[in-house]
């Protein structure tokens, strides 16, 4: 590779509550100039809450930018000076009031690598203990939980429709196959 | 579920390129008032194209936003009067040189429901047959031929950075395990 774009400037247009827009300048290697935009928002992470029954705990709320609301697995963004992990065993206490004693990195991706920087760290957990911390003021959760069995009918007959979601659940199931998770 | 959000007011700060950026007044169903950031983005599909030889054709890209190249599966925007169908044939045409007998749709996920409505619809692609079109002038894109057999190392080991590619390769893994795909 090494089609890396030279910036020639970088204009912030938009400074948010969970985003801010920049408008960058490049020059590409074909010595062409374009614009690139990139919406900047904090890293964040979600989590495969997985029961001793083998249920997997998800929440629905409602999204605004898509005027319904949808089925994903618990999630939300670092606050400053939190790891990973922290803001994992805290966003599971606050959507579903659980606090696990088990959790493993899945992954790490970019959600929308072509516009965002936004990217997210999935976790699965498991032997999860009762434990309620106070959510967002914003935030309206309701907590559903899916036997494990019925979640390949759940992620191929549409109703999961987040991606971050798909991704986990499918991984899950892949490794639970294969009794490796 | 009911936590609708009443829209106050709408409000476009930026037309651009690729994305709109929308600021939206909303009252919570507690009464108290707040701001919703929506990135808007035009439709996009993904395609896993996958050859007889049991290959997953994946391509490298440098994304200005990350500000490195990452592996992704092909993908692209729908254009106007095309259909999702229309712009997964035409992107793997363009990104790797392919025309599918064979077009499965995987599913359709939102890309960051927390703020934006950007949509993908994921398919399989097979019985793949050379065929070019020229893409985008802006985009510089090399293929990377992978074995199914090798995609499990691939995914575990953090090399796959995009959510889209890691949800389509996750379900690609668990349908070939129960040899449905």
């Amino acid at each position: 590779m090494g089609a890396i774009e030279k910036v020639l400037s970088r204009n912030l247009i938009y400074r948010g509550k969970i985003i801010d827009l920049r408008i960058d300048n490049v020059q590409l290697q074909s010595g062409r100039k374009t614009i690139r935009e990139v919406v900047e928002h904090e890293p964040a992470v979600a989590i495969i809450p997985l029961t001793e029954k083998n249920e997997v705990l998800l929440v629905r709320q409602y999204r605004h930018p898509l005027g319904e609301d949808i089925l994903e697995i618990p999630a939300g963004i670092v606050e400053e000076g939190e790891t990973f992990r922290d803001t994992a065993e805290r966003e599971l206490q606050e959507e579903v009031g659980y606090r696990p004693n088990d959790l493993v990195e899945v992954g790490k991706f970019y959600t929308s690598p072509g516009f965002s920087d936004e990217v997210i760290v999935v976790f699965v957990a498991r032997k999860l203990v009762p434990s309620i911390l106070d959510g967002d003021e914003d935030e309206c959760i309701e907590v559903e939980s899916v036997p494990l069995n019925d979640v390949p009918e759940l992620l191929g007959s549409g109703k999961i429709k987040d991606c971050k979601t798909f991704a986990g659940l499918s991984w899950l199931l892949y490794k639970h196959s294969r009794r490796e998770i």
